[in-house]
């Protein structure tokens, strides 16, 4: 899984374990494997104490599902696939066994009966049952066949996008959209929740078709011809593109330090290299990685520090509770709105490339004497906003990136709800990039429909979260700068400690004790709209 | 665990899983998770089955274990040891309960009604009951108990070694040693052998006192003497020490070659830097791991050579059993054969070294221009065989070694046979290193009775394996020679082909099929003896 460089296995380590007890407690796994006659104990000793042991053991099997993901991606030699495969197939076998184990049933009966509950407790039991519930709506076979009929999808994928054969590729996707509907169908009905809205809520808890439609037909309405304003703008201003070579050596070496500075926690993460970049491993333990190209120093580094966005939510959340439910990260629009508010808000704006331009003459000394004007804040900052209309989401720039997704977001939902078929999928997504980019992809599905890995593996309801989590981290940077009105000289100086100071509090440490409209209203003071992100638009691309 | 370059986590990889069927048997590990009640249909079906899918699941468990130990050793930052012990206590503890779940002793008794087992099958039985019983012979309480001394113990050491105080050290020792004895006596009931030799055998199958003891007699009554012989001869032959710098990435590149050379699978295993060298990981993906010192190649050089023998030994385990208990490696000793015979038998013999020489001078070409009479192959062979008495048995030479495995056989079978106090051990040490070195350890703990982890950590019954190792390394390389009469000529190529042939098809192909005095009487034509042994030493040393 993991086709581009936005997604992978970030889905892990917000359900990633970790407590620091470090003896003594190696008899708390015991108590959830005791034989089922023990549960008559818990209930009559504390069934929320028994709860909290049960996730503890699933977490602490999480913890090693996330490092052998993280093994195969980055470490792990080409032969050793298939028995990994069947080393991650067994513990992810275990793990569902457990986390849908039948006696939890009478265990949340018995919890909920409980009084005295602190509200973290509260919020945990609320959580858990959540996850609960969502594993066992859907029947054993429905899990087994869906999963078969992704895996078989993805594989032929991976070939048929390069081979541009949707031909081909239909019929597989047929059969997973049809068993992602009956999914659908299946949580719908125990959630109460639309077929659609009930996959949003597995990616973002919260997340309604509801509020997100009304945002989406802003941006529709709103970006083409802002996108139009800015290249007309762009037009004037000349870009030199930094010459390389960027020795790998030294971009690592940038990219570190740059973690450092921005407030990773290097003793409690990595950087390495893999072929498609991620943020997996745990809370104490955060591995994400990169990949470098020695022609072009820049994605690398917006990518490293992209990355680290989303580790530095995971190292802050709160430490009490990283082995339970409610001390996991929230969603993932929340998730990338911290990686977007690294990347966007903060390390492509003009204040970050004036921190940056010196340090990049101390790591590239030579490229820079070749070409010094290549390297001026001001041809940098030019270069690290470039907005281009063009086929492929992942490459998209901050304003045209959310057109991908309201094209993706309008199709999947009618997928879903059976308002549109997936042999009209190429014609209906040729027509939209017309609208909204001015780009044709009939005949080129490669570049159009199949262009993501995500509907090929069943990821129906993701797409949505990236660009909620651009409009979110606008509407948290907007409010972090009313709040801290010096945030911008702090950027320029390299100092982060307020900055990090106040998402520890509004977002980091607050887990998943809120859901995220409330997160979001409580840490800005209002619901999320798009008011910030446009100004965030005007402000960089039109002033 | 793992304070010596020749232990560590080797012990994981004999126990561990994989199987190359890619998709479909997802479904295997749910079997023997089924409730109870799923026992009785497994014994109506076939019993032997039944536990081939239980035991896959074991080692696909310890799949995880084992690398998540490497990862905690080679990658893992500082700051994440808390939750990763943590997670690895939670994936023991499963594993050990899935090891002695109380349905195998019906299926045993079931399966061993059975017919029409294969041989091989057979033999997966025989080994799956010998864990078993090992495993549930020794009660909850006493291992728990035990499991806390030795951690504590074991940490203790750590910081009292380096502060020679053994009067602290020792009331910790005497609690390991005294649960020692509780546990051994437990074997020896359950498995009908003395209490060392049931020690003896958890980490060599088929070991006993009877039968080593004579071979240890002979080495006590020979060595001493030849070791002087040895000492008189090369006192007589300079060696000029290679100087430095030796680069890390020079010396990396170098020993990955040589690793190819001799037949390390590199779609199959890594190589990576730890403190503490060792070979883990499992047979489908074998990680080796050095440490570099840029003031000397030779010790990382044969470090790599000697887990490179460890290594070989597990990627050639029988391929068709490699997640059942007879796909393992055999033993400790017979391991610790395979890593001498590449070490000592092979890369340490001129004409290894007249391989070696032009390589040293391609990796290291300013080293050799400064100083070229140290590179010459006859200077390096002299440099990778100097013998020299001394205190600290993991820098010991192959002469002087078995002198410092004989006195801990001594100390330690007395001891779990109360024979010895631990009271005496400082005194007993220091007098028989006067008599087999001439050395005195009188006030001088950490060099002497407080230098190895092991009875620290409660492995008592594991150093006779690192002697047992070196006997039959040379047992095996004199059959193989006399098999392959132009071996020597092989190595001075480079040609490995024909060696690893012989040793795959009389060693590792062989798995835990048979015991290893029996692998070692068929590979060999007789009963290990010292032989073998002594005409190695004889000819390198004394020639």
């Amino acid at each position: 899984m993991g086709d581009a460089p936005d997604m992978g296995t970030r889905v892990l380590p917000s359900l990633a374990p970790a407590l620091n007890l470090a003896r003594g407690s190696a008899k708390n796994p015991t108590l959830p494997w005791a034989p089922f006659a023990g549960v008559l104990g818990y209930l009559r000793r504390m069934s929320y104490a028994a709860l909290e042991a049960h996730h503890r053991t699933v977490f602490q099997l999480r913890h090693a599902e996330a490092m052998l993901g993280w093994d195969e991606a980055t470490m792990m030699p080409a032969g050793a696939g298939p028995a990994r495969a069947e080393a991650l197939a067994t513990l992810r076998g275990l793990i569902h066994e457990r986390a849908t184990a039948p006696e939890l049933q009478e265990l949340f009966a018995a919890a909920e009966a409980e009084t005295g509950l602190e509200p973290w407790q509260a919020a945990n039991l609320r959580e858990m049952k959540r996850a609960w519930l969502r594993e066992t709506s859907i029947p054993r076979d429905l899990v087994e066949a869906a999963s078969r009929a992704e895996s078989h999808s993805e594989q032929a994928w991976r070939v048929l996008r390069a081979a541009n054969d949707w031909r081909s590729f239909r019929p597989l996707l047929e059969t997973v959209v049809s068993l992602k509907r009956e999914t659908a169908q299946a949580l719908s009905e125990r959630l109460g929740l639309s077929p659609y809205d009930a996959l949003l809520d597995g990616y973002e808890p919260g997340a309604r078709t509801a509020a997100i439609a009304p945002l989406f037909d802003e941006l529709r309405a709103a970006l083409p011809p802002l996108i139009e304003r800015i290249l007309d703008k762009q037009r004037g201003e000349a870009v030199i593109v930094p010459p390389g070579p960027f020795p790998v050596e030294q971009q690592r070496w940038l990219g570190m330090d740059l973690m450092r500075r921005v407030g990773f926690d290097w003793t409690r993460g990595r950087l390495d290299v893999s072929h498609h970049p991620f943020c997996g491993g745990v809370p104490t333990d955060v591995r994400i990685t990169t990949r470098y190209d020695e022609t072009d120093f820049q994605t690398a580094l917006m990518g490293v520090m992209h990355e680290t966005g989303h580790a530095k939510y995971e190292q802050n959340l709160p430490q009490a509770f990283l082995d339970q439910p409610v001390g996991s990260a929230r969603g993932m629009s929340l998730h990338e709105s911290q990686s977007l508010l690294q990347e966007m808000q903060i390390c492509r704006s003009r204040e970050f490339i004036e921190l940056l331009a010196p340090l990049l003459e101390q790591a590239f000394p030579q490229a820079v004497a070749r070409e010094p004007q290549a390297f001026t804040p001001e041809n940098l900052y030019r270069f690290a906003t470039r907005v281009k209309k063009d086929f492929i989401r992942v490459d998209a720039d901050e304003a045209t990136y959310p057109c991908h997704v309201l094209l993706r977001f309008e199709i999947e939902s009618a997928l879903i709800e059976g308002k549109l078929r997936v042999d009209d999928i190429p014609e209906v997504w040729d027509e939209k990039m017309q609208e909204l980019l001015g780009l044709s992809t009939r005949g080129n599905d490669r570049d159009g429909c199949m262009q993501d890995v995500h509907w090929a593996a069943g990821l129906f309801g993701y797409f949505p979260t990236y660009t909620l989590g651009a409009l979110t981290a606008a509407q948290l940077f907007h409010a972090l700068g009313q709040a801290l009105p010096g945030v911008r000289d702090d950027v320029r100086r390299g100092e982060f400690d307020a900055i990090n100071g106040w998402l520890r509090e509004h977002v980091w440490s607050v887990g998943s004790l809120l859901d995220t409209p409330e997160l979001v209203r409580r840490a800005t003071g209002k619901e999320l709209g798009t008011e910030a992100f446009f100004a965030h638009l005007s402000r960089r691309y039109l002033e």
